[in-house]
């Protein structure tokens, strides 16, 4: 079962590129293409509650493209975990985004859960979080 | 295959208020033993970066209960999606939280994921992150 769970974990990590890619490209097209097509989806981007559904996820993508002019990602530590037909990556985002002219740097911790469906890894829920403070004691 | 998976459905339910009991009590070893004993466990607190395996996750936790005097979770809208051996639960966290004397009422958006192992759903990972806006055109 090495090899499997290997090519498993390596197409999964695939699917989370393709992801940054079509967030990159500010392109709502190539992002519905990476969703399952369920009502069971969800989505929580940073600062927001949670969005379920295809179309209001996808409605919450095309409003973050209409207000970014440019978008890059660099993704820091991907862990991947692959369970039977599941697949989940964490992963901090460092972020450099335009938007109405300023730009910004920031990151965030994300959570990508993919399903395998039909050979293919379907996003089923994305979830990423403003990093802000560390765990120290005393 | 309707039965065993409403039955999955409701027991992956009850962890995941185990979870919040082991949180509103405060108590470390009764966190401990809702989650599986493995490096890969990953856990996102409000504003904080991804942290990694059982240790550093339990230390978080230690860390968030000493710093909190009481805490009470009114859990809204939970989701609980089965796939094999996998479970996962979004929903929003309403917290009301006593530290150092102060009182205050938070939202946060949760995700939950367990692991079926043994009979047992066990934590692979939480991650929460505070909501401050909602997503709207125009």
């Amino acid at each position: 079962m090495v090899e499997p769970t290997y090519l498993s974990a390596k197409s999964a990590a695939a699917a989370n590129r393709a992801f940054y890619r079509a967030f990159e490209a500010r392109d709502v097209e190539a992002m519905a293409a990476l969703w399952l097509d369920d009502p069971s989806v969800k989505c929580i981007h940073p600062g927001s509650g949670v969005i379920a559904g295809l179309e209001p996820v996808l409605e919450s993508w095309r409003c973050i493209f209409e207000n970014t002019d440019a978008i890059e990602f660099e993704i820091k530590d991907p862990a991947i975990e692959v369970v039977g037909e599941l697949a989940w990556v964490t992963a901090v985002e460092c972020v450099r985004s335009t938007s109405h002219g300023e730009t910004f740097t920031a990151e965030a911790a994300a959570t990508n859960l993919f399903v395998l469906r039909d050979d293919v890894w379907r996003l089923v829920l994305h979830h990423a979080s403003p990093i802000a403070r560390r765990f120290k004691r005393g």
